[in-house]
């Protein structure tokens, strides 16, 4: 036990993963058996707590949410915005939850702007003649389907790009080599991502006519990574694509050789006249005394078109489903209303949390704490909270919770919810980020290769049971978590 | 020392791998620098043994196979027989032997039929609608271009496609969804990849209007894996393709769900009536004493048009050109000359090697001994020959001098060389086979993502170090390997 105690007051997470890897969770378990009723029940009573670790070993065992995630990617697989898959998604979202006995679920559509990936074709011309692996990048235009040659200029970073001169590029396609860092939170990304965003208009303005990146991603695998990316006013729109990285690695080996040509050829499409039609699908489990007051769950439904979705984001999708609808299906319903939120058009740019902020904005303060999903593949090891001072020891009986699942509470208090969330957090929600291991994650992200097959059902369990514990919790316990 | 002397009696491998994980290479080295000299006498004499002992300090501290191979990749890439690029494949090969001081080098030309392998689309189109990974296999016709719809019938390997009633699966697509089996030595290959092979014809003479294969292959990435088919006389010949892993476990999870169909369009076009040309290419360091004496090392020079070939067989081009070229440029000139064979046409049958049996039918006895490299990356652990008893105490010389590159001696003898050269083998040529830790090679076998980056230069450096170290082993020695 003292070793346990001292070590919190160390890295935690280190200390969580080497005792869990030393199999100790069983005796964390029964310490904390031994240690919470007592400090539990000005938050939870006795009934509740046995409630909760009922519900906990329940969501353990369950398959549920494997199965929701393998019928999502089975029966409709890549489902980008706006498109027939998009609509099928919609449809089985529906069909789930109220299969699973969710109280209420409807639609609220989301019109979003139209754009087709199309086809694309690159190659390395000069000196020598290579194929490359890539995509054209989210909301880029094509090249009419004319080949476009010219001759590669190496940027090492964005940085590097906007340094230089006006001009100086005229006419050659700018390349942006940065290489995206693995870090457990996947912190590397928000580094790199940059280049893809907004390395097209800042290519243009110094002359380039098309924009290459190197993807950003942690992947070896030839697979390129696609992502939105965003024009500025006023800069003439060229295309921009991705490729993957070794034939990143190939192009910046022959660029090392001399003078490099590429030509591209992509039949990508804006139709900024044209307007389709997507959904946030959401669903709820009542509350017994409070419906009022809802404990928000959430991750998006659509994803990008190459792909099936399987980690972006239907783990997501089945992990706040299953944890809801095992919720519904038990003994104790919560006394708060859980709503499951399932965006739309999050990829090509959050088109449905800004829908859902219009249409809720005057329940925007019924929304007494919120989490989404949106982050990959992983156990999660670490809980932040950002939440109302007067909470926070309630959050820490949360905490103690989670702790035999190998989570350990976070530092500091300022947590906004993920991605779609991160905008009704912004408006004032209280918010829980649940962190997992993201050391895998962009290996896979926005490839083709994001399939079934890379979940790891034992850690999509643990995902499940984490955020059962966290929803019923915050329903059940009642605890005003505003700041 | 006892340790290693009684370990060598149990499972080698095992201790091998044991001992190098645990630093002891060293050790194993002081070990032997002690016996050795004595032992080696009537093989080597010391003069020769420490030549031997620098040229192999030289090969594992020398970057040149690396360089050989990033030149390849990065100079040629794809080079699939008879195309352009498989021509400036055969001129980089000569080229980058003169450069290295082979005192021989030349070409040998070898007429192969011509295939294309066009584009694909693949996609289930019922019940649900999915885009899947392909890759038409090696040789097969096309759909002519036309989209060619029909139901999947899943066998769950060749042996339940054989079983199959004549007729029974008439217009149908016929779906082999053996999956290969990791292994240190490929051999769940062997196992899979009759269904490559030999599933179309036999998937034709059952009624069948096309074959799927899962993709032979051990990885979960969603790449294609290609490789050659046969078609057998007389029977129709039907369009065969390969789907990547994670799309056949999609077609097996949909069509546990009833029944399938699937969509197929390719353009692959086999063009019987025409002949293309390619190359063997050779390259001599002439031998000091016995110049018609010949020790052969080899690899196929052309790869599958989809990855850029770094480890089939770009990895076995740039071993044996390094070992061969270090010991061009060592002190002591062996006394048999070294030959590199580098063939034409491996992937798509064996072209290359079939034409030389035919040029180099008067002078199979000159070739003293061989070893081909055409398996992958890893390590190698065993040394397996196939030579004359009376040459055995002196396989265990060689054997000794590759024990602290990792390498122990195979039990048997009765190796043949791998892949091309298993047809000098089968001539009568004394062979030796090098075992490399084959587990993850066929994640990325005849795959896009056979890339350089997936090279470890350190295996790279053993692998070039055990090859150089065999070649002039077998050149100065002037054993008779003969059976």
């Amino acid at each position: 036990m003292q070793v346990l105690i001292l070590a919190l007051e160390f890295d935690v997470r280190f200390i969580a993963h080497s005792l869990l890897s030393l199999g100790a969770a069983a005796l964390i378990s029964l310490f904390l058996a031994s240690q919470h009723v007592s400090a539990d029940e000005s938050v939870l009573n006795s009934g509740d707590t046995q409630a909760l670790h009922s519900l906990k070993a329940q969501a353990l065992n369950s398959d549920l949410s494997y199965e929701i995630l393998e019928s999502l990617t089975t029966e409709v697989g890549a489902r980008l915005a706006g498109t027939p898959a998009d609509q099928k998604a919609i449809q089985w979202a529906v069909q789930k939850m109220k299969d699973l006995g969710f109280n209420k679920v409807w639609t609220e559509d989301v019109e979003i702007p139209a754009w087709d990936r199309g086809t694309l074709d690159v190659k390395i011309s000069d000196p020598y003649q290579h194929t490359l692996t890539g995509l054209t990048l989210g909301g880029s235009v094509g090249t009419k389907g004319r080949a476009l040659n010219a001759e590669v200029v190496e940027f090492v970073d964005l940085t590097a790009l906007q340094a230089a001169e006006p001009g100086s590029i005229d006419g050659k396609i700018a390349y942006i080599s940065n290489r995206m860092v693995r870090h457990i939170e996947g912190r590397g990304y928000g580094v790199a991502v940059p280049a893809r965003g907004a390395g097209a208009s800042i290519a243009a303005s110094k002359g380039a006519k098309a924009l290459i990146i190197r993807s950003i991603g942690t992947g070896d695998h030839r697979f390129a990574h696609t992502g939105g990316i965003k024009y500025a006013d006023e800069v003439a729109r060229i295309p921009a694509i991705a490729i993957s990285n070794p034939d990143a690695d190939l192009l910046s080996r022959v660029l090392t050789r001399g003078k490099t040509s590429v030509t591209l050829s992509s039949t990508a499409k804006r139709h900024d006249d044209k307007v389709r039609t997507t959904a946030n699908v959401i669903g709820e489990i009542t509350g017994s005394q409070a419906p009022d007051e809802i404990v928000a769950i959430g991750a998006h439904l659509d994803s990008w078109d190459v792909g099936t979705g399987a980690m972006d984001d239907g783990l997501g999708v089945a992990i706040t489903m299953a944890a809801a609808a095992m919720i519904g299906q038990s003994e104790i319903a919560p006394k708060r209303t859980i709503r499951v939120i399932l965006y739309g058009a999050e990829e090509i740019g959050f088109y449905g949390t800004k829908q859902y902020m219009i249409d809720h904005a005057n329940s925007v303060d019924q929304h007494m704490i919120g989490a989404e999903w949106d982050f990959g593949l992983g156990r999660i090891f670490e809980l932040r909270p950002g939440v109302g001072e007067q909470s926070l020891a309630a959050i820490q009986v949360l905490g103690r919770h989670l702790l035999d699942l190998g989570v350990l509470m976070g530092k500091g208090n300022d947590a906004q919810a993920q991605s779609d969330m991160s905008l009704l957090s912004k408006a004032g929600m209280p918010a829980v980020n649940f962190m997992p291991d993201g050391s895998r994650y962009f290996d896979y992200h926005h490839t083709e290769n994001d399939t079934l097959d890379k979940i790891d059902p034992d850690d999509l369990k643990q995902n499940t049971a984490v955020y059962t514990v966290f929803a019923w919790f915050a329903a059940q316990s009642g605890v005003d978590f505003r700041r």
